[in-house]
């Protein structure tokens, strides 16, 4: 998508062919800042200290973490060390697991003086379909939008709703949640985004809002305590959240606080939508409460609140006593019931194992 | 409460009889300042701004503010612009109406020479009746926790959860919806209190944590998007919040996010109990969602955050990008469906008509 006028995806190879360039999510929105790596190291870094975060993102630095290790030492071992340290990085999307298992399975099988070659052609296609993936969930879902439209007789702008950073950054291009919004914006269906702030990480705040601002989507940004309030309101047509894991049944582990706003779009009857590629589904797992591991963070990004002092300097304050305890589980999980569909790249369908199934017969 | 091993009440007359002190909130947690004021201008500045604020303290507050008026002026003319001021100031909690029309109807019948003696008086009786009414509201409100800890069969500490600060800073002492936590921890029941950080003023992280660390109360800050995921895992036995305003059948005005809170608490079938003193009953209001005005503030408490910088100076940091709007509505309504029972000071109901009035029956 476009910052100033100009189109990036947030990952890719560099000019020499070898190194991987991506977007430092950590300086958003107040520096769009491009970071060039070239080890295993830094690119396990990179997803461990978020400058690259979103299930299909991190999958595709994975990939190309596994790309930057077989540079350096294309062995079985090496291999095999790359995909134990990229899948330790982070427990709760998916993601991460189905792309390293993808990489070892094309990898390991051929010569090692073949493997680098084939795990940069991997990581492009991995790239390549993901942005596929998501065009086509925006194509799927922008009907959604189109007939929120048409119901409020094209009188005024369609309302959504949007928790955490579902969009192009999470994403190679598109995003999931964002594509259809993206896709109704340039169809020139007049859109207005809620956006959760999304503590306490401040996703919804620094890159959803940052990404629709660059792309001119009209778009208002809000504490993650008022999405109810709206909803009671009427302010709200249609809720659209990503996932980082999806069970077989349709349960959906998104960022905290997700469950919350599904919560509320139930009560007050707002369409409750999640959008996602295939490679965010667990065809291992049936119930999300009980078998996805949550992840916990440092209770720092509770404690303090990372922004732009006066001065425009980057600043940390802190926000809860010294001496008090905090806690920061970063995903819930939202059962199935509450969820009005799901958006995949091959279509609209059930949170259920029968609507899964209708859209991925291949596993059932 | 206690404040370093000192018994303090958020406001009072100073000892010069006419003065009045209150603890700065807007200082909390970092500092712990009292101010004192003398003009009602002075009074108006400390509710707009919050260095008071919580529907209790504010109304005495605005008791205060008319003495502080009257000291200078006693005439009806200034008895009026007194109340028609600070009546102003914030239109949700109905406390100040309530202290309000109370100084109105006791201070214009009597001669301007008796006022100012009559109106502190009254002050002080407010002050006094809400510190006992909320006292009343813990000796009713720890049988819940007590009932808690049985069920726990003694072997845990009762985990509760609330949002925003409904404690002793937002009265003049005890609180109300701490004020059973309180009783309980000094009856030795241990208690474990998850404080919602309560965006955007963050009142939560900043005053209920400080109090309950002042005062020896295991707590731990979350993030508002917490609270669903923890009842999901059963880890929230009870929640108890405060109330701005409550209609005759028992919906309940409070802090944004409460309602998120509540939908939450009964889809996990997870008592959600508020303790209001009679003060927050609007007796004129039936349907919270339509008829209850909803303060909107300044966008900054959004877009900013306050906090204390790593030299220890409070510094706002800018969060949200230049250029993208924000929303702040700073209350929303809870359904009475959703709500367990309120705790008052005459015991504990139904949140509907028939319960307000088993315990009010006068006002049927």
């Amino acid at each position: 998508m476009r910052v100033g006028g100009i189109a990036y995806r947030t990952i890719g190879v560099a000019d020499d062919g070898r190194s991987v360039e991506f977007i430092d999510q950590t300086k958003l929105p107040h520096r769009f800042e491009r970071l060039r790596i070239t080890t295993l190291d830094e690119a396990v870094h990179a997803i461990c200290t978020m400058q690259v975060r979103g299930a299909p993102l991190i999958g595709a630095m994975a990939a190309y973490g596994v790309c930057l290790a077989l540079v350096r030492d294309a062995s079985d071992a090496a291999l095999e060390h790359s995909v134990v340290t990229l899948r330790a990085t982070r427990p709760t999307a998916v993601n991460l697991q189905w792309a390293l298992e993808r990489c070892r399975a094309h990898l390991a099988p051929l010569a090692t003086n073949k493997r680098v070659e084939a795990a940069y052609a991997l990581a492009q296609t991995i790239c390549d379909e993901d942005v596929e993936a998501c065009a086509a969930i925006g194509r799927h879902g922008v009907a959604l939008i189109e007939a929120a439209w048409q119901r409020a007789e094209q009188k005024r702008a369609v309302n959504l709703l949007t928790h955490c950073n579902a969009g192009w950054l999470a994403t190679v291009d598109w995003g999931t949640a964002l594509a259809p919004i993206y896709l109704a914006h340039e169809r020139g269906i007049p859109v207005h985004v809620w956006v959760d702030e999304t503590r306490p990480r401040n996703q919804g705040a620094a890159l959803t809002a940052w990404e629709l601002l660059q792309h001119g989507v009209p778009h208002t940004v809000i504490a993650d305590n008022l999405g109810g309030h709206l909803m009671q309101r009427g302010q709200v047509d249609l809720c659209l959240v990503g996932s980082d894991r999806t069970t077989q049944k349709g349960d959906v582990c998104n960022k905290i606080g997700t469950y919350l706003k599904a919560l509320a779009a139930h009560d007050n009857r707002v369409p409750f939508y999640v959008a996602l590629p295939h490679s965010t589904i667990d065809w291992t797992l049936e119930d999300g409460v009980r078998e996805i591991p949550i992840e916990e963070r440092s209770g720092e990004e509770v404690s303090h609140v990372l922004g732009q002092n006066e001065r425009g300097r980057a600043c940390a304050v802190r926000i809860v006593p010294e001496g008090s305890p905090v806690a920061n589980y970063a995903f819930d999980v939202t059962p199935a019931r509450l969820i009005t569909g799901l958006i995949t790249e091959r279509g609209i369908c059930a949170a259920s194992r029968a609507g899964l199934q209708s859209l991925y017969p291949e596993k059932s």
